[in-house]
């Protein structure tokens, strides 16, 4: 498209906080594409760059994956240690989180793994005791001063070398990768800072997650490995093939769900995906997924982060439930999450780490707690939610355990799970939006667990109490296992997350993989589907949306339909009472009109046109290669003056004598401008815009130009529509 | 887009053999939403409209999962039961196959359920006795004849009452959803034929699959549907999202492999695949899932075809062998199937079953062989090719064998299995393309299923014989479980149906599913990579593609990059040579002139402009449209004759008195057609037909109009750049 005689450095790049071309960019990759396959028909030199340049897409995947897994494997295993530092010391040596540090030492046996001498809490490291209430003080003084320690510590780092790196940084990538350009946002600062701060957040024991983080991580990885191959350096849509695949990797990581993870980012978070990037990114996810695995931060050898595996099947009536779990995820959806930001990271620490120690399920870091609400208990267990009345076990099945009375404990545990619920609802809503690397998936996670577990043990304790009811009759008799609380946490954490972040298909397939049964997709996909209709039926936007629109980003949504009947003449500017549209003549403006002209107006581009009475439409020039053109015409061509004329077309007439030399600059026009007649419906308009990734399409009517329609027309246009601010769209 | 004061009947409506405008059907949609989001402010009766509206989609899904999942659990039990009687019958009863029939006689035990004494081979029903030459060639000759009269019957059926029933369907469906409209291809005729010759071509022992065909059922059965709702009866743009959502029904009944089938419906067989319709085709892939298990026509609850669970891990140096069984895949997905189809189909069939018969392994059905093949041999297992020297099994783990040296039976197998691979290598190729139902999968599977479980036997024992060499030192230690020929099996499969087909994130979906275990997926990805890059290199095209291009389908690729260096200039007509664009100007011309200008061409439209001096673009109008409206103005409109004057203005200049009243044709004019300049680079404007589904685009040169492309221009050419014939593009 742009063939400059002697490309001018800088023609063809863009500024920050603007738009790509999606168009301009795809057309230079077939261009380079085209050129390395004619020369390597020429020697074997030029072949081999050829043969090498079509599998650096591969090796660029296989890098991300190796990369991202690795990071993510870090990032567990660090983690992991400092929530412990945050209960005791290992004495074996102090890198020892608490459960490696028990593994070394051979006397205990696995159910006593909290009572092994080499960990040490802290106040029996201190007073050398662990009982009576002084001890306990002592614990949960130091709970609370390493958990300030590290938010402290994070949010420092934060403020003073990476502000990008705060959030979960989803709503950001979505932009990215729409198109949008925001330089460093993907850079190798954010990306340090944001793994380190990422650890210090998740071991304070704040209400976040490290999933969505993790996608920008993996991002990250993504943009910096590109700088790797000049395919991927210089192209930024190709970059942003790249970046799909990489936010498929960190789903792929955070989850152990590569297939999930594939479908989250053609779901949630691509824009532009073609087939060709669906099967790298599965393979980047894929490599990610296993290089985890060979570092095994969870010391279990599985690729998943709540493994579960259930026993019995589920009843038909048990639907009603999982809709009522559904229900409640998408009321949690429409919580006005991160709203009410509060700044003071230390006082929401502070508050947090108070409040959550003496409860031992807020205690504990919130995948564990997550992992055990999943769980279905077995003979063996002995945690406090499966300690029921050991009634009559006849069968030696050790799989399929009837349901059986609550004991003691597990009522115990139903009250404690039920403040941890309110706690968990609160503590989230102000701790989203704070200036840490924060996720939203866990903690989202954690409330429909909580809440679908207390669902499961009250249904499953109804159900044995009465199990002569009619709706329980037939498949509830005594001795039978047919409830399973594990399940409703499932359910119900799928349906909080749906109702969060209105994913649909991916995280379905993502909680499959968690589990591999076929047979609960239709328990979660029930949950999921009422989850976003109610979501959608009390607020339309998911969080994603909602934090993009509030940044005022350019992002145009491309799951929302256009739905009023107006046309490109209503939304095309100049209107009606502006003064007429700022175009370039083909052939006889001088540089210093066309200077002035730049002067005078702030448009990133400017038509060019056969003349002012006909307004044929000629081409397209972008302000940033016309400035530049200009300049570097004044500095290296010699005699180009004010005076000289600039032509736009292919053959330059001749100049009278004595005056200064032409400037040609036909090769930055773009000359296939994207024109739609004036009585184009806008849905249509915004159609094109989203599938070709257009910046700025013209308008004519008869073949005359009149009009020009922006990105941010269309947005303003939207905003207006839909009765909001049209000043809300900050960028171009 | 389309503002008819008084709709005509017939107008904006598709020809046989055309191709829709995805832009003009969209809108229509669209215009339709927003009347009834209107409506339904003003009354209960209209809310109630447009809430049954919203979830008609969804009942549609529902409905086209049921009666899909209905459709493969009747042609599954059929085929099975067809098959057998092939072999005999069962005294309990006709209609019992072999396995039901067993069943039900208590007498004998699992092992030896050939031997239950209700089933009766032919030869012991006719001649008494089952032993000897004479039995043998009695229940040889039976079958032979029941094939023959299968085959006769499924392809008079075929000849007589469907002709779109034949093959596999796939092509045309991908050329269906691309735009394409072919009348009755997915009619109720086609539906009912098609699955009673499916059973029959498939009971009659053909080299041929179900999958294939039973996409084609889903999607006629999509179809049919539609008609119960307007929405989605009127609207071509509509009815496609549906039949995207019915081809990953027929994959998901064909494997029990519902996220697989939608991802092939994404990957493989889909053109505009939004992600409402995703979520949609999920559900009812699910749906139809469910419904073929509650039908359980494989007898034992299992959703999949051929579900298997192997028990021990590869390591990394099979990499080798799998790769090499790509390399095979590879190479037979460039054979050309179906280029040398013999229309004799009874000396097909046999021929087939001449063959087939004294092997038991291509006497058995395609499937049960693959299964068979795939299966990991336990310690009970009674099979030829499980038949193993029973050494030192010291550990009581009925699950990890070790590895052990083969039987005679084993050895007999393998034999027999190379007979079968040289047998179904050269029968595929033939029986494919013959005036059949036909599928490609399970011959191809099983192809690949025999070369990689011969290729894992020989691992095996090789391993076993060998373990102290250098390459299995280490992990293949004696009496270790090191090598698994049905993993093997599987991988072989797996290639052998990527080179066939070119699908790559779909199938290695589709077998994940069938196995449930992520860490195969690795070796069945290298598998599908090598034999996509193999055949890839080999032949470009996969058999879906070479068949669209065979029957001369306007189909564009959406997987293809067009990468040659014309512009829009070179392709556009007229050519330089040519006479002028055929244009109607917008005022001025009669009726008269209008209809010798129809007569006088071909084109399916034409640009409507201000005057022939300034060619200024103002519309375009369809052939089609513009004869209805002409036609039915002559009938309705009193004074329209020949001489009347047709205008296409927004206002009507006043007519001098005494001539015929002019005919106002705005209505029917599209006021936004979309133009390119002539500089336009080809490659662009191929991305936008793709993205846009377009018909014709006209080109512009200054402003002025210059010619049009439309679809088929640009498929020439392409077959002229890939030199082809250009004349191999057949229809509109």
């Amino acid at each position: 498209m742009d063939l400059l005689d002697e490309p001018v450095p800088g023609v063809g790049t863009y500024e920050d906080f603007n738009t790509i071309d999606w168009v301009r960019e795809k057309s230079k990759d077939r261009d380079h594409h085209r050129e390395i396959a004619t020369k390597s028909k020429e020697s074997a030199l030029a072949l081999m760059k050829s043969i090498s340049d079509a599998f650096s897409g591969w090796l660029l995947m296989l890098l991300v994956g190796l990369m991202s897994g690795a990071l993510a494997g870090g990032i567990d295993i660090s983690a992991h240690w400092m929530t412990d530092l945050k209960e005791g010391v290992c004495l074996n040596g102090f890198w020892f989180n608490h459960e490696h540090c028990c593994w070394n030492s051979n006397e205990t046996t696995f159910q006593e793994r909290d009572k092994c001498p080499n960990w040490k809490s802290w106040a029996e490291l201190i007073v050398g005791t662990n009982e009576g209430p002084f001890a306990y003080i002592m614990n949960y003084l130091m709970y609370v001063c390493w958990a300030l320690l590290f938010s402290f510590l994070a949010v420092s780092l934060v403020r003073a070398f990476a502000p990008y790196a705060c959030g979960s940084g989803i709503p950001e990538i979505k932009t990215i990768l729409s198109g949008f350009i925001i330089r460093g946002y993907l850079g190798k600062w954010t990306l340090i800072i944001k793994t380190i701060t990422l650890v210090l957040a998740v071991s304070s024991g704040l209400s976040l997650g490290k999933e969505g983080p993790l996608v920008h991580v993996a991002c990250c990885c993504g943009n910096i490995l590109c700088h790797l191959f000049t395919k991927y350096r210089r192209n930024e849509a190709k970059r942003r093939e790249v970046l799909s695949a990489a936010a498929a990797v960190g789903v792929s990581v955070a989850f152990g769900a590569p297939i999930g993870g594939v479908l989250f980012s053609l779901e949630e978070v691509s824009y532009y995906f073609p087939l060709k990037t669906l099967w790298r990114s599965f393979f980047a996810a894929l490599v990610a997924a296993f290089t985890l695995r060979s570092i095994n931060p969870f010391g279990n050898s599985r690729l998943v982060l709540f493994y579960v595996e259930f026993h019995s099947p589920w009843h038909l009536l048990e639907l009603i439930p999982f809709v009522l779990l559904g229900i409640f995820g998408g009321i949690w959806g429409t919580t006005r999450l991160g709203h009410y930001p509060v700044l003071e990271v230390l006082v929401v620490t502070a508050v947090t780490a108070l409040l959550a120690f003496p409860n031992s399920y807020t205690c504990m870091s919130t995948s564990e707690l997550i992992s055990e609400l999943f769980n279905d208990c077995g003979l063996l267990d002995s945690s406090q939610l499966c300690n029921y009345a050991n009634v009559s076990v006849t069968k030696s099945s050790s799989d399929a355990l009837p349901d059986r009375p609550a004991g003691q404990d597990v009522y115990t545990a139903m009250w404690q799970l039920s403040l941890a619920l309110v706690f968990k609802m609160l503590i989230t809503v102000v701790t989203f939006g704070m200036k840490v690397p924060s996720g939203l998936f866990i903690p989202s996670m954690a409330v429909g667990a909580i809440a679908g577990r207390l669902l499961g043990v009250g249904m499953e304790q109804l159900a044995y109490y009465h199990h002569d009811w009619v709706i329980f009759r037939g498949w509830c008799s005594p001795g039978a296992d047919c409830i399973t609380p594990g399940l409703y946490a499932m359910v119900g954490a799928t349906a909080c997350l749906g109702g969060v972040t209105r994913m649909t298909v991916s995280l379905v397939v993502i909680m499959f993989e968690l589990t591999g049964g076929l047979e609960y997709i239709v328990p979660l996909m029930a949950a999921t589907m009422t989850s976003k209709w109610v979501a959608d039926a009390l607020g339309r936007e998911g969080i994603y949306e909602a934090h993009i629109r509030l940044n005022g980003y350019p992002f145009l949504e491309p799951k929302e339909e256009f739905s009023h009947k107006t046309l490109a003449m209503d939304v095309m500017r100049p209107r009606r009472s502006d003064p007429p549209l700022s175009v370039i003549m083909q052939d006889g403006m001088s540089v210093e009109e066309v200077e002035s002209l730049i002067a005078e107006t702030s448009y990133s581009g400017f038509p060019v046109v056969v003349s002012h009475e006909s307004q044929r439409l000629v081409g397209f020039v972008q302000r940033r290669d016309l400035v530049i053109s200009i300049e570097n015409a004044r500095q290296h061509q010699e005699g180009v003056v004010s005076a000289s004329r600039i032509f736009f077309t292919e053959y330059t007439p001749p100049q009278p004598p004595n005056s200064p030399p032409p400037l040609k600059l036909r090769g930055i026009m773009d000359l296939s401008p994207f024109t739609v007649t004036d009585h184009t419906a806008m849905d249509i308009v915004v159609d094109i815009f989203r599938k070709l990734g257009l910046r700025q399409c013209l308008v004519t009517h008869n073949g005359r130009l009149l009009g020009i329609i922006t990105k941010k027309d269309i947005l303003k246009h939207m905003a207006q529509m839909a009765n909001r601010d049209p000043d809300s769209i900050l960028f171009n």
